[in-house]
């Protein structure tokens, strides 16, 4: 099925690089980019990102078969109340945020109930870049993307996200609601909070002990998401609280253990915990 | 001024490259190798590292004016013991391990003192690989060198050692061994520790939730130090327990901060948090 519009609200790299993926794939006949910086819409436009642009999100969508939404969590319940009157009534909309039970709240607020044509979808991918410049018609390619549909979810909107999706390479999975969530707090989410807080505690020693001079390069590496955007992190960690609270007790159960077997130089309990994590790692990520 | 005879005992990935990178300066004239492995030994002469190479501890450092220590911090003891009668009087001995106070203690086990020639050092360098086959001329350029040598230290050995590294293309600094020790606990073993304890957790948790299969990038080099090899850590987390136990407690109270800032959704302070430690990690490691 070709869609005839598709209407992207936040052309930066997640929303840009859909419009990139499901053109280059032939998916869609027009794009319209909808978003609050009239500047990335026209340098949009130039790339041949989108064919057009609005700034006013009932305009943008009036017209629109699909609607993408790649915007910060805490502007969708905004965004879901501009559109419902303006949108035609088979349209389907999708989103690309990152705590799929914030979302699902962001739309029962405006519908009082989750639109069958609602798919909510989270692309497991990125790069440390943003804005449309930093997008790419590969960005999705080989990636997972998930799908967290509720009960009455109508089967034809589905499967039309579902193919646009795997028209950009990604292969998609469905799931629960809270099973992403779960599942992103403890592969993103708890990891970010252990950079940030990592990067925080050595800053605050920093003075005296010019720490970071001597990092090596596995620093680097480890710290790089402490790097991401604060208040992007903040929506997230205060939109997942209950997930991530979660993983970062069980994380704190197992320091407190590793912290023990340290002190006491257990050198039996360390081996197997490092042992444990290296063939885990190996197996499932090396 | 030319050595005439280096020994380097653990002709791995650091030993090997000390070896490359002191015979490229035009530093040494003849390399001796010496080590377990006879398989590497004879790999490390194929390629040209080493000159020749000794199984015997003893045969191996008798004529040696400068010898390399890169082995595992538990074998110091033991060499230090076996070269000690073989060693010529003015023969300068200096190490690559990674916890200071560990290398002094095996040294004094022996010797009863530090001696005089002896000059503690670590790279900050490596690579995920390991054995000659790994080791390039180019490890150590422009990276940095620790030497934490002691009051009594012999100031031509010190030089000597210190050309070398220079030889080699990397900044040499000079700080106490517990100083050294702490920031290595800061910068590498907690960072470590995260890692191990991170992936640990997760695969506890995995086989229900398939939790590993939705990891992205970010993940991947967030915890690509956790495949580093066990028993090298095991040995370094005994060694350097003190310093690395102080910055678990650090980091275990930034934790639990982080932890009830996110359960009671606490934005204000997230923000400050994140924004501190994106600051910090942008200006000094990006």
């Amino acid at each position: 099925v070709k869609i005839q519009q598709l209407t992207v609200i936040g052309v930066g790299l997640i929303g840009g690089s859909f419009a990139r993926a499901t053109r280059k794939a032939n998916k869609v006949e027009t794009i319209v980019g909808c978003g609050r910086n009239e500047a990335n819409l026209i340098k949009a436009v130039e790339l041949g990102v989108i064919d057009s642009y609005k700034l006013d999100v009932k305009e943008a969508v009036k017209n629109a078969d699909l609607v993408m939404l790649a915007v910060p969590l805490g502007a969708m319940t905004a965004l879901f109340e501009q559109m419902k009157e303006a949108l035609k009534t088979d349209a389907v909309i999708t989103d690309a945020g990152s705590v799929k039970s914030s979302v699902i709240n962001s739309i029962k607020t405006v519908y009082g109930e989750v639109p069958p044509h609602f798919i909510p979808g989270h692309p497991i991918a990125g790069t440390e870049e943003s804005g449309v410049e930093a997008s790419f018609d590969t960005l999705y390619n080989d990636r997972r993307v998930i799908l967290t549909p509720l009960d009455n979810v109508d089967e034809s909107a589905l499967s039309l996200v579902k193919e646009c999706w795997e028209s950009a390479g990604a292969e998609v999975s469905t799931m629960s609601v809270e099973h992403h969530d779960e599942v992103l707090a403890a592969t993103s989410h708890l990891p970010h909070m252990l950079a940030f807080g990592l990067v925080d505690t050595l800053a605050q020693q920093d003075e005296q002990k010019e720490i970071f001079k001597y990092a090596a390069g596995g620093f680097r590496d480890f710290t790089r998401i402490a790097s991401s955007n604060p208040v992007m992190w903040r929506d997230i960690c205060i939109a997942n609280h209950e997930a991530l609270s979660d993983k970062l007790d069980a994380f704190a159960t197992e320091m407190t253990e590793l912290a023990d077997a340290i002190r006491e130089q257990n050198a039996d309990e360390l081996l197997d915990i490092f042992t444990r994590a290296k063939t885990a790692r190996d197996k499932f990520i090396g």
